[in-house]
């Protein structure tokens, strides 16, 4: 009889619930708030297309044969060169990796920064996708609360002066998954304090940042980063397409050379041709004109969402206004359970994810659920958060 | 001062020697025999390139949007199919999903099963990507050694009795990586009864196993497991093209589901593009006829090598005939050390790949040398042959 002792790391890891709920039957009366997909209207799929048959055309035997794990060096030059003179990110000290997707930043942060049972402290709630991996390297988690200016930074340095083996600081300082905060600057000046104090690596990831429909621009921690401590996580997911898995880490160039050496071993290099593709791309010159686009349209199905939970949610929920980014965040009464809340909305075919999700302890109780405004049509947006309300309130009324 | 501490089971890994030879200044008269890459004359270009517009055309909004973690549903439906009605590979069992590259598979594997300090049984000389990502876990490595029947199955059973906490056995038990040697019938048969009776997984690492020039088919150890032991890693890098990164796992249902939940933290999925794109070029119906076109290619330039060896070397080292795949392992007499011979190689522009980087103990000297015939030209192989020929009598004869 086959008995399977799986590794002590992956014993306990579920699969997400998010995708998960993603892999839930569609009805045409369904409506999915639990995404964290960007529209396909904003997939540059022309462009792309063009450049393809170019690539298959002249470049074909570049394209489909291996590659260098470092990635393909004109993209690096190319993300590197923008990432510098439009965001001040990376200096001297840094290097640029292509990596596939910006989870597998994570993914390579961990293994070459933490051992099993040494401390990540993190916002909770944050993105499952990296409390996730982390899980999945025995690491131990801290979460440290999130307010409307972002992680609590004396909650930071209260953990950091008592916690074992800190090895790592993880945040989504600029338009939170899922909370949809971000960090003041005063923040993001004393949380660069406390890496350097404690000796303690920062992972910044930003997946959103380009995404402001509100506000003004904040500086990445990584542009105000003289010394090497921050590792900042870059993805095209939300501003090119997510299926080509092409994202990028600056980092200090030791931290990115070991990373290199670890992505070796785990897919040898991204897919080639989408690394050239997204090159290419870049090359055109069109694409802070294309995230200018994707603002329009965000910023528009943000306002909708808002203006129907104006009209049906006010007085039983309570939320933010994300100034960038693909969420907004809810907050049931006291008392109230989001778990609970989302069971009832999947049985009305609404599907939204539950706040205790992204929370370090999953089995606590929280209040919170995440709405996604990015995927769903704007007839989609006003029937379902109608449906929201009526749930809610039948919900709150019980 | 910036001071990094890498984790433990990074500190010590170093990047491929492989790797970096393939990063070596290449000059119009140098020739590199150490690659493992395919001839870029077998990429399917031209019908890559119809089937991609086509997917810009009608499907970019799937191929461009995020997708499940197990892979594009009606390529994992193709790949059962083809490997299951051609070799017999995968039962009710078993499940298969897209990996990004064969090199994930092993990523996987040993993430989901091994534990730190877990030994992992494997030839030696071995895949040094497979070895790499093995050390990049902390695991304990014992070498099996391998003679021209494959893995050394008295050897396996001794390891299997007395060492410690075994929990995979790896092999490439066709056209070896770097011995060229291809397991008999009869340790086929014997090591899956080993598996069984020590409760240990196998880890068949199957890259090449279509790309057979000489003697006759053999089964796959997967296509003889009844009980769900083999963890089958395939790849589509050497019949359509590496660059894509898209590979496959056939394990048991358990473990691959495992394996899903892993791979979601690692890098969400692979590139769905191209998982459509592989699934719409197994579909038209030619691979087989292409993977023949390989074979063609790859056995002329093996018989090349082999004659131009017969020429050059002869006397001065000895070396198998390799029924397939891309290597031939050559050794030099007693007293003799591949890395120096592979040393003054370097200094005539001639690449090839020391034994001792393919040793559990990298500081063992090795007699052997790799060499490459899939994608040197028959001028360079000529040339290179030459060349080697005449280094290795100065080294035999000094």
């Amino acid at each position: 009889m086959l008995k399977i002792n799986f590794s002590d790391r992956m014993g306990e890891l579920q699969s997400s619930t998010i995708r998960e709920i993603l892999k839930m039957p569609q009805t045409p009366d369904s409506v999915s708030f639990s995404a964290g997909n960007p529209s396909p209207l904003t997939f540059p799929h022309e462009d792309m297309a063009k450049i393809a048959a170019e690539i298959f055309q002249n470049d074909y035997v570049t394209a489909l044969q291996y590659g260098i794990t470092e990635g393909y060096e004109p993209l690096r030059a190319a993300i590197s060169q923008r990432m510098s003179s439009k965001y001040g990110i990376g200096s001297d000290l840094d290097d640029v990796i292509v990596t596939s997707g910006g989870q597998q930043v994570i993914d390579l942060a961990i293994k070459v920064l933490v051992n099993e049972n040494d401390t990540i402290l993190c916002e909770s709630p944050s993105f499952i996708g990296a409390l996730n991996a982390f899980r999945s390297y025995n690491a131990r988690l801290v979460g440290i609360p999130v307010d409307k200016d972002g992680m609590d930074i004396d909650s930071l340095e209260k953990a950091l002066r008592t916690e074992p083996n800190v090895r790592l600081i993880y945040t989504i300082p600029t338009f939170h998954n899922p909370c949809g905060c971000t960090m003041s600057l005063d923040r993001r000046k004393r949380i660069l304090e406390l890496a350097k104090k404690y000796g303690v690596f920062i992972l910044e990831d930003s997946p959103y940042f380009e995404l402001r429909y509100s506000g003004e621009d904040l500086p990445t921690l990584k542009s105000m980063d003289t010394e090497g401590y921050v590792i900042f996580a870059g993805s095209f997911s939300k501003v090119i397409a997510p299926g080509i898995r092409v994202g990028f880490v600056c980092a200090h160039r030791d931290i990115v050379s070991k990373m290199t050496v670890a992505k070796q071993v785990i897919d040898v290099h991204t897919n080639l041709f989408f690394q050239i593709l997204v090159d290419r791309y870049l090359r055109l010159g069109v694409i802070d004109g294309h995230i200018e686009k994707c603002r329009a349209l965000y910023m528009q199905k943000r306002d909708r969402m808002l203006a129907a939970m104006d009209r049906h949610m006010a007085g039983s929920a309570a939320w933010n206004v994300p100034d960038g980014g693909l969420f907004i965040w809810a907050e049931l009464p006291e008392g109230y359970d989001g778990l609970e809340l989302c069971r009832r909305l999947k049985d009305r075919n609404i599907s939204c994810v539950p706040g205790n999700t992204f929370c370090v302890d999953q089995k606590q109780v929280s209040r919170g659920f995440r709405l996604n405004f990015s995927l769903p049509s704007d007839e989609q947006i006003d029937r379902g958060i109608a449906v929201i309300g009526q749930v809610l309130s039948e919900y709150i009324r019980s």
